[in-house]
């Protein structure tokens, strides 16, 4: 694992994955608009944002700024004291972060190209701000593999679309592969607020994530639906794929960000999470035909489970 | 090249890539919220887009309401008839949607794999809308590789991180590349409308398009930046990269998109154009350090070029 060949950084929960930028003077932190005027000293971001302890991530920008309310309200019982409606990042027009007591609530849009422009900004934006290990928690939605829409599957690896739990990157003209696993630790606690729940199942498994929704994920309903000899692909070959996927690999659920995600916050320091809930069950269709008003309560559960974690393991209360 | 394989629809200007698509009863375009209810009598669908000639991409929601508000402006002399300020793909709360006349103007997020969503499901519509030979034109920004920020680059080929004018995906867990080559009459006609433009250059080039915006570019400010040994990498390495980019493979520029937009536009019969304004000269730094008013009239300049290209070319005025 290449985090292991570089030094740890002052700050030291977090390893130095690049040792340039303590060469660099100033830093913007271009896609957030965010400037960092004296790298060496970042008193003034470090009173902004110093006090992250969690960062929460998901696709939408609406559903990022209802994250916030609800932690504002179950967290922190509608007092916590942040003006939780502002977007600190709406200068850059591409992301929405929402800041409510301790917790950061950021979108990044659909997928691992513009979740990994993100990340990498948020990372250094910890790091500029001396945040202690702060815990990176994505809250998203997927198709399920085998398992009750509604479902939520906090996950153990992220797969690719080969079925191997890494993400590859090109580097310098050269392929890279960085094995793709979340934080045990991390995740065993979540689990562990999944207790007493109402009537709905939180469980461990494997997420494939993958930078196509239709091919990549072997639906039959997008544009185009070719295989790697240039044929139709049918029914029999979606099924066969997906029940490799669930039988040989242990995945569960299916979405666009898991195996960047893991990577990225592995190979820099920063323990993480995935913890997304089921909207379908791939393996008995494509298209998400669940009622809105179902789709709304399903996309609350992440929220639940989470604002739980966050209640009774970061502020340590009840 | 595997849309040969395949048979032409009753549409005749699109290849059919997907033969699954007209078995299918009715079709729900989930990200752009777009309910297809019969999909064998698409006469509504048709009366709203079935005019479209052309769809513009961007990566921001703000800066495709501007095209839409730049076209009605220049295009259409502030008289196109349509209400270009409404979002058509509002409930879908993922992309942003502007008609204005005959040129629809939708956001894609950042990369390609936001990217690739959408397509897929804006090549359904064009297709149930029965649209006749719809262009697609990507206007971006990006990094420029030895020329003058501010020039606009017409995009030739997509290349990937690995310096192959292809798009990988894995598909049924097989590796997939599609050769990403933009359309070539289409690519004539936008640098025809280049003449007489107020001392700005736009040139032909070839576009790179990568994952990840900082290791996948070659930067030195990412929250990473180790190579495929482990290591940190060093300027000299980074420019070694770039200067192969720019004398092997003919690229001028660098953004998120091209290689997937050119392969997935060709794969389904679509002519495309990638036309980029470059925002600084990546063999001179990472950081976008130009004033926020000149990035302002940059980004304006591709909508002067297809503002001209649409007047002429598909509205037939000079």
């Amino acid at each position: 694992m290449s985090s292991l060949n570089v030094k740890m950084s002052s700050n030291r929960t977090l390893p130095d994955c690049n040792p340039h930028l303590s060469q660099m003077p100033s830093d913007f932190l271009y896609h957030l608009a965010i400037n960092i005027p004296d790298t060496q000293n970042t008193a003034e971001i470090k009173k902004r944002y110093g006090h992250i302890k969690v960062v929460c991530l998901g696709g939408k920008d609406g559903r990022m700024q209802e994250l916030a309310k609800y932690i504002n309200q179950n967290v922190y019982n509608g007092d916590s004291g942040t003006d939780y409606e502002k977007n600190l990042f709406a200068d850059g027009h591409r992301y929405a972060g929402f800041m409510v007591g301790c917790v950061l609530c950021v979108s990044h849009g659909v997928g691992s190209s513009t979740m990994s422009v993100l990340l990498h900004e948020l990372i250094k934006l910890m790091r500029y701000a001396e945040c202690e290990d702060p815990l990176f928690i994505r809250i998203g939605t997927s198709g399920g593999l085998g398992v009750k829409p509604g479902t939520v599957v906090v996950s153990n690896r992220g797969y690719n679309g080969l079925l191997r739990s890494e993400y590859e990157i090109a580097i310098l003209g050269e392929r890279v592969a960085r094995p793709a696993i979340f934080d045990e630790r991390l995740r065993k606690k979540l689990l562990a607020c999944a207790e007493c729940l109402n009537g709905w199942d939180v469980i461990e498994g494997n997420t494939m994530g993958t930078d196509c929704f239709y091919e990549g994920q072997g639906r039959l309903d997008g544009a185009s639906c070719i295989n790697a000899k240039g044929a139709p692909y049918t029914v029999a070959d979606k099924l066969n794929f997906l029940k490799r996927c669930h039988d040989d690999c242990g995945i569960r659920n299916i979405e666009m960000e898991a195996p960047m995600f893991a990577a990225l916050t592995l190979h820099c320091g920063i323990r993480a999470a995935d913890v997304c809930v089921t909207l379908l069950n791939r393996l008995e269709g494509d298209q998400v035909e669940t009622p809105k008003a179902q789709l709304k309560a399903f996309e609350e559960r992440p929220f639940t489970l989470v604002a739980r974690f966050i209640k009774s393991h970061i502020l340590g209360s009840s």
